[in-house]
């Protein structure tokens, strides 16, 4: 019997059109999971398993989330692509795929994650945007929240910034980057970590978003990370904005493709 | 009796989601005309009609289209600015109202349009921005298009990049300026002219693609704008691409607004 060859697959897609990533069988409703496996299990030929490097939330898309599945079917890579993105929907496409050691793991062989939170800033709402970005009516202070965010960068116990139903074992993250950007009525933070918790990202925008919008000074912030009391932070924000943008392993693996975040700027 | 007044607004649409601009009665199609009379009459509690900068065709966007419209209601700015919005569906926003002079036309005060043409190149399609960007799976050539856009500056006669339903009366008109930029895996065409015949920015779009692609020379687009015979140029690109980005008056009417130009790079 033929041994199966470990795949790693970068994938982009529009979140808005998913219940989240993750497959919930028997509730009948499109997770981004269930559109993946069934696509590359038709080229296959069999039933696939991918895994995910991590899981998004209904509403948050990907510029390049990874995932790694085996299988026992030969095909050329460039046959992988094609045949692949001819079964997803359009919401879904198949940006890049390579074989590796069976040692490649998506998920625990990450080094890093970056995600990307668009903020429109205007006073009337995105049309042709609308859930690709998150709408803020009232002005925000980018030195403000630029301010904010420096107390979240290095490795801290993020308990304020974790949702309730977060499963993650320790609440330690170590954040290597966080900016934040504005360009006309376009605010973007960037932030890369080790990992994150559960809907750390969105609760450090919309902790950053009460800094910005003068609910709160910028010193606040570094007393709810101190707190470590989920109740003191900013309100989770909407998942409209959220890209994951990249996740980086290491070199030997190969995963790596040309940058492909969102801009809309 | 209350004379009227006359205001001009610019709008920013999701075409996607309309017929085109144009009303269409009985057909029981989405129009924004439709959709933007609707909302403005409900603020002011009459019928309404707007004229239009430039028709735009199904599936193409507006960053800023200009309209103008009479009535005798009166509200302050501020009041038709989150009234409008609020009865508009998603797919459309106010971004900008003005009180203007009754000598004001959108249509035949502008002195100038600008239209974007935005072309996603890449191997695999859009997910998050389909419909909001042209999707071409064969590399494109920059440099070629650039060089081929040349012969489109200046006043010239643009029958051959002419839709037949045309019913502009005259085929001439001075393109002001024609860029073709790149970055990573965007390309975009800024077009700005006094005018636009029917089909005349996909039309455009279109021959530079064929000649971006490799299927004709630059200096092909040259013969085919000499030669008046639409038959000979490229094929109408699709409207997904497409944005009216802003409309220029005389400075008298203060209609300007930031600009609000889509990028997605």
């Amino acid at each position: 019997m033929v041994s199966p060859t470990r795949y790693a697959a970068l994938l982009e897609y529009d979140g808005s059109e998913f219940c989240g990533w993750q497959r919930q069988d028997g509730l009948g409703v499109a997770t981004v999971q269930d559109a993946v496996e069934r696509a590359i299990g038709k080229v296959a030929d069999e039933n696939i398993t991918v895994t995910v490097a991590g899981r998004t939330d209904t509403g948050v898309h990907a510029c390049a989330q990874a995932v790694h599945f085996e299988t026992r079917a030969r095909r050329e890579l460039r046959s992988w692509l094609r045949g692949v993105n001819t079964e997803l929907p359009d919401s879904v496409s198949l940006l890049h795929i390579v074989a590796v050691d069976a040692g490649f793991h998506a998920r625990f062989s990450a080094l890093a994650r970056w995600y990307r939170y668009v903020i429109l800033n205007r006073g009337t709402p995105p049309t042709y945007l609308r859930r690709k970005v998150t709408w803020h009516r009232r002005a925000l202070s980018v030195d403000a929240m630029a301010e904010a965010a420096r107390c979240f960068v290095g490795r801290h116990d993020f308990s304020a910034l974790r949702a309730a139903a977060c499963q993650a074992r320790s609440p330690l993250r170590t954040v290597h980057r966080l900016e934040v950007n504005r360009s006309g009525p376009w605010l973007w933070l960037d932030v890369e970590a080790d990992g994150f918790l559960h809907h750390m990202v969105r609760n450090l925008a919309g902790t950053l978003l009460a800094v910005g919008g003068g609910e709160h000074e910028p010193a606040w912030a570094a007393q709810v990370l101190a707190s470590g009391e989920r109740a003191l932070a900013g309100a989770t924000a909407p998942p409209d904005g959220l890209y994951l943008a990249r996740v980086t392993y290491p070199p030997q693996y190969k995963v790596e493709a040309p940058l492909n975040v969102c801009r809309f700027w």
